[in-house]
C-alpha cells in the first residue's frame, strides 16, 4: 500500500500551481512545514476557514468529485462576501482509510475548481478517522478596502443575489435518493453540489456596498449578523424575495404552503448567495439606475429585499422582521440553521 | 440550551486578544467572513494546518484543556521548525454534541497556550460531528528568512533538540489508565500533552541552520523529508541518540530491549523537537564552540546525532541509515508513523 506522503504526492501535487499572476506570492507551497506567503505592500490578507463533515453537511450520496468542488466553493464565497481575490488554500482531509480512487476523484474536483478560481493548493494535513473536510483559504483585498459586517446604515438597501432556496431544495433532491431526470431537478441539484462564489459581484461592491455577508445559514440569520454587528435592525419584504422557477415548482410538487416555500427561502442555508447592504445613491452608481432588480455584468440578478432601520429604543430583540404585502410582520416557522 | 453562535462569543472570546506588539496586524478577527491581517512589508507569512482526531491522535482519556494545549502546541511546532514568530491561529472544532463543561476547559486550555506564546485567534467554524480539531497557525519571518527543509549539504552536522521518544512513552502511560505516581511518570505524560514548540531555537536557527523539520512522525521519517528535498542522505549515529532518563527508566520496567528502545526513540512521533541540519562551521559560531552537545540560551539540549552525505551512485533509495557503536548498520523494526 502507498504511504500517506506517496498518495499526497501523487494525487495533489497538480495543486500546487496557480494562475501566473499570483505565482510570485506563494514562496513555498506543500513541502515544508509552513507555507511561506511573500511580503505584499498594499494588500490585506484575508483568511477563512470551513469544515463539512459527513451526514451533517452533505449526506453519503455525494460524489467525491461533488464534495470536493462544495468544500472549496463555499469557502471561496467567504472571500467573496468581503470583495477579496482568492489566492491559495489549504486542506486538512480526514478520511476513514485509503482509498485511492476515492482520492483520484476527490483531487480531481479540487483541481477543476482550484484550476476555474486560478487558486493554489500551499499545505494540508491528512489524518485518519471519520471523513470530514476543513478548507482554509486565503485572498487579499487593496489594502483596508475589505467588506466588513459593521457598515449598515439605517435607510440602506438590503440586496441578495441569485435566488433563494434552491440549494436546499437540491439537498433534499438528493436525499430522496431518487434521479433527477427533468432538467429543473438538476438545476437544483447542481445549486447544491456547486455553489457559485459570487467573487465578481463581492469585488464590485468593494466600491459599494456598505456591508456584506454570504448566505450560508439563511438570510435571516446571517442578515442577523450584519445587523448585530451594524447596531441596526432590517425588514425584508416578502413579496420581493427571488425565488427561481426550479424552486417554486418543487415546492408545490411536494404540496407546500407558500409560506413554507417563503421560509424555506429565507431560514435554510446553503446558498452561498451574498446578502449585502447599500445606500441609495451608490446602489444608483453601481447598477447605472436600475430599479429593484439589477442584472450584473455577468448576468447574475441582485435584487432589493429589505431596507435596514434604526433599532426601536424599546427594541424587542428582533433584528430582522419579514413583512408580508400589507406591512404586516410575518412570522416564519424557522430562523436559522442551528450548528447543534 | 444556547445556541453555537452564542456558546462560540461567550468561551472564545477571550481568546481574540494578543499581544500589543501584533495587534496591529490583525484589522479583524473572529466574527466577519474572514479574518483580515494588513499588509506587513518586510515580513513573509507563514501558514501550517494540523488536524487532531479522537482515538487517533490522542486518546479519550485527555483532558479538554490538556487537548486544547497539545493541539495548538503541535502547530507552533511546525512555526518553530521554519524559524517563525508566531501571530495568530484560526480553529475549526467538530463537536459530538454541545457539552458547556467540556468547552468551558478546552476553551481555558486554548487560552493559556495563546496567552502563553501571544497569539490570537482570528476566526473558526464550530461543527458537529464526530471529535476532531483542526488548528492552523499563522507567523512571520523577516522576508526571505524561514528555514526550508531542502538546504542540507553533505557535510552538515545532524543534530536535534531535547530528548526522543519521551512523548510516546507518556502516550503509553496515558492508555494504560494507570496514576501516574513516580515523578519520572509524570514527566513523561507532560512530554505527551504540553509538547514545547521550541520557537527560540527556531528563531536563533535562521541565523545558522541549514536545514530544519520539526519532529512528528519520528527523526527517521522526518529527517527522510529533509533529505528527500536536499537530494542527499544521512547517517544517525546510535550512540548519540538523546534519551531522558525517565525514558530509559520506563523502557526497562516494560523490558524492552536497547534495540527497542532505541527503534522506539528514533521511529515514534510526538516529541516536537527539532531536527536541523548545521554546518561544522555554523555549529560553532552558533554554540560558541561547543563540541557535540550544546545548552542553548533557555537552558535546552541540543545534540550532534548524526551527518549529511552525499547520496551514492548506486543508491539504494535508504534516505536514513542507523549505525551501531562499530559503524555496522542498525536495522530498526519500524521506520515512522503511517497515518494510514
Amino acid at each position: 500500500m502507498a504511504s500517506e506522503f506517496e498518495l499526497i504526492y501523487q494525487y495533489f501535487s497538480d495543486l500546487g500551481r496557480c494562475a501566473q499572476d499570483k505565482a510570485d506570492w506563494i514562496v513555498a507551497g506543500v513541502g515544508d512545514d509552513c507555507a511561506i506567503i511573500a511580503s505584499t505592500p498594499g494588500y490585506d490578507w484575508l483568511h477563512s476557514v470551513d469544515t463539512l463533515v459527513q451526514g451533517i453537511h452533505f449526506p453519503e450520496a455525494i460524489s467525491p468529485e461533488s464534495l470536493a468542488q462544495r468544500a472549496l466553493a463555499v469557502n471561496l464565497s467567504d472571500l467573496a462576501a468581503m470583495g477579496a481575490e482568492p489566492v491559495a488554500f489549504t486542506l486538512a482531509l480526514t478520511l476513514p482509510g485509503c482509498d485511492e480512487g476515492w482520492l483520484r476523484q476527490f483531487a480531481r474536483g479540487l483541481q477543476n475548481t482550484s484550476a476555474e478560481y486560478g487558486i493554489r493548493l500551499i499545505g494540508g494535513d491528512t489524518t485518519r478517522g471519520p471523513l470530514s473536510i476543513t478548507i482554509s483559504v486565503m485572498g487579499v483585498v487593496p489594502s483596508g478596502r475589505a467588506v466588513r459586517r459593521n457598515g449598515a446604515k439605517p435607510g440602506d438597501w438590503v440586496c441578495v443575489s441569485g435566488h433563494l432556496g434552491d440549494a436546499q431544495a437540491g439537498l433534499e433532491l438528493l436525499q430522496s435518493n431518487r434521479l433527477a431526470k427533468r432538467k429543473d431537478e438538476r438545476y437544483l441539484l447542481d445549486r447544491f453540489h456547486q455553489p457559485s462564489p459570487r467573487l465578481s459581484l463581492g469585488r464590485k461592491l468593494r466600491e459599494f456596498a456598505s456591508a456584506a455577508i454570504d448566505i450560508s445559514d439563511g438570510v435571516v440569520a446571517d442578515l442577523g449578523h450584519i445587523c448585530r454587528q451594524s447596531e441596526c435592525v432590517a425588514e425584508l419584504w416578502a413579496d420581493a424575495v427571488p425565488l427561481s422557477q426550479p424552486y417554486t415548482k418543487y415546492c408545490a410538487a411536494q404540496g407546500y404552503s407558500s409560506l413554507d416555500r417563503l421560509t424555506r427561502a429565507l431560514t435554510h442555508g446553503d446558498d452561498y448567495e451574498l446578502c449585502f447592504t447599500i445606500s441609495a445613491d451608490a446602489w444608483r452608481l453601481c447598477t447605472s439606475g436600475a430599479d429593484k432588480l439589477w442584472l450584473s455584468e455577468e448576468g447574475l440578478p441582485v435584487t432589493i429585499i429589505g431596507k435596514i432601520l434604526a433599532p426601536e429604543p424599546s427594541g424587542t430583540g428582533v433584528l430582522v422582521r419579514v413583512l408580508d404585502e400589507n406591512d404586516a410582520n410575518l412570522s416564519l416557522s424557522s430562523s436559522g440553521y442551528q450548528h447543534f
